[in-house]
């Protein structure tokens, strides 16, 4: 078990742990206790109802926290305002208050909704996550992002809004679906393309048991990617200094072919592999580094069973309709996409000013 | 004019000036532009469209920050999760971005709203007030709280979110219905009872120049006021000290008559001047005041047109509902209702554990 402490320096004493490691959602209900808690809501994804969602509500009566269940439809609709409009009234009507601990066991759609929810009831309820993917462990669950999407856009709608603890028990990994663990995976191996080398070395050293999830594998793979999450949200909370843009390493590309695809199509991880690939080579084509990190990238992420390629889709969307949405990224500074390109692996900058035939040729290669 | 400086010390290197006096919306447009802005959007009551809307519009033209205008029909049931999803889809499409200043112009329901949407689209957008009721001026433009009512309640749902700016222009006030500037008052009168005696007899000295709307009278109205109101904020931003609590001088019992005559049969202010007088009556009878205390205030309330008995409600609601209402409201510690009471003008405490009976009685009083 390794625990993670994350510091905010804006929140005057607020720091909380993140929590990772095997068997921690009998403990959940300790935790909150500890915490002052007198009274809990556990809001579930509802096809884990019968296994985590029963789980937490059983170790929160064990520590004396007496709690409802609130379910939620899995999938990415529920991310809506409909959806955060039903639990606020259904908090409403059981008589949730001020005192009142709310606990969110899912993926991110789960956590990103019920923490709005949590930051916005009676104007902010103590918050605590049972992330359940491998994706909400080791991105979505840290950082204090929440939020719903519009139709108009993803993540529209939404507060930073802290955690009081982050419990990362990689037991509830066991049973996602391959597809939906290697998508996870793309993040992981965006913090060592960032942040740091060595972890990208274990990661290449150590694929066969990452894919295998053996325990200890993925114990590690979640708690070093926490900690370097960790440390750029510390250093850049609201995202106002800049820090937190490395995160976003990938994303300008796979946003783009998440969107063009259309939502569902590619898991995020996947478009983000996609993007990671395609950013190295914007990298490299600017001279910003040698072809072979560019090769050693990819074959990490195709090793993890990600793709490289956007010709996983059929029809490849077009360059000009990829490069139209880039640009009305909420991201763009004055319409041009701002890209996050490797120097190195292990470190990045934030590179303005691309040349647009210079992203469209990328965007056109057909590997 | 006078400037009153908030500062948070929640909130590192937060501080916000809250401007008040004549001709200040003509200045609107520059403060933002100093602040920054180079692009507005406008939310305004429907029903000041062709005045202080188009006159903010037109102060931020000058000043070269481009905006759009958004109106919200006038009345309370725009203070809803269905008003505040209309909001964030138009923000959305018009393409308000994280760079996009945020102006109210109206009173508490477009203020509250608008705040609270301005807290959540993009996580958070900057956001100043341009309050237009003596009400919104003087109470709900300060302080930071932001928000919307489920059915089930008001101000469920919302978020502590701080202006960058206000202006309480008083010149607004000079069309306000009588009704709705008396209503105001309440929360001045309660300013006074709460922390300022001398305030309180300015008020007793200038009554008939305040209710006659005398510029000067009601810009030092507006003044003090916002001055009281700001240390309270500044010593408790987000009510976790008990500071803040002295705000709620005449809330508990106002709230209950508010509820149970049905919202919008009391005006605001009107419920909490009967609960200033109920308040009064209560700390007299537990021995906390002299009678003559309870007199003047109530002396003081009539003369500014306010109402202090339950009376003006046909039927009078029964003491047992109405403190049925008080012991569910989301104060109460443990189903017990907390009183604000005073110990003479100008200073109250927090009281706990009064007996119902007394509550009771003081209730059935028929005066």
């Amino acid at each position: 078990m390794a625990v993670i402490r994350v510091t905010l320096p804006s929140v005057a004493g607020r720091s909380y742990d993140v929590v990772c490691g095997t068997g921690l959602v009998d403990g959940v209900g300790r935790h909150l206790r500890s915490a002052g808690a007198r009274r809990g809501v556990v809001v579930c994804d509802a096809a884990l109802e019968a296994t985590h969602g029963r789980a937490t509500v059983e170790s929160l009566a064990a520590a004396d926290v007496p709690c409802s269940m609130m379910l939620v439809p899995p999938g990415e609709a529920s991310k809506s305002v409909a959806a955060a409009a039903r639990l606020w009234d259904a908090f409403a009507h059981d008589g949730v208050d001020r005192t009142t601990h709310v606990v969110a066991v899912g993926g991110g759609v789960v956590g990103d909704l019920t923490g709005f929810v949590a930051a916005t009831f009676m104007r902010g309820l103590p918050f605590w996550q049972v992330p359940t993917t491998l994706v909400a462990q080791v991105d979505s669950s840290v950082g204090g992002k929440t939020g719903v999407n519009l139709e108009a856009g993803k993540n529209l709608v939404g507060a930073f809004w802290q955690p009081l603890g982050v419990f990362a028990d990689v037991d509830t990994l066991a049973s996602l679906p391959r597809r939906e663990f290697v998508s996870g995976l793309a993040e992981v191996v965006k913090y060592g393309m960032i942040l740091d080398a060595g972890f990208f070395q274990w990661l290449e050293d150590r694929a066969d048991d990452v894919l295998a999830r053996d325990p200890a594998a993925v114990t590690h793979v979640v708690t070093r990617s926490v900690e370097l999450k960790a440390r750029v949200v510390e250093a850049d909370e609201r995202e106002t200094s800049g820090a937190r843009a490395a995160l976003n390493y990938g994303h300008t590309f796979g946003h783009a072919y998440e969107a063009v695809a259309g939502y569902g199509r590619l898991l995020h991880g996947e478009a983000v592999s996609i993007g990671m690939a395609r950013a190295a080579r914007l990298a490299e084509a600017l001279g910003r580094i040698p072809e072979d990190i560019v090769t050693r990238q990819d074959r990490l992420l195709r090793r993890l069973g990600l793709p490289t390629s956007p010709t996983v889709l059929q029809p490849t969307p077009g360059p000009a309709e990829l490069l139209e949405v880039m640009t009305r990224d909420k991201k763009t500074v004055g319409g041009v996409p701002r890209f996050v390109l490797p120097d190195r692996i292990g470190s990045v900058a934030l590179v303005d000013g691309v040349p647009s035939h210079l992203v469209l040729r990328i965007l056109a290669l057909a590997e």
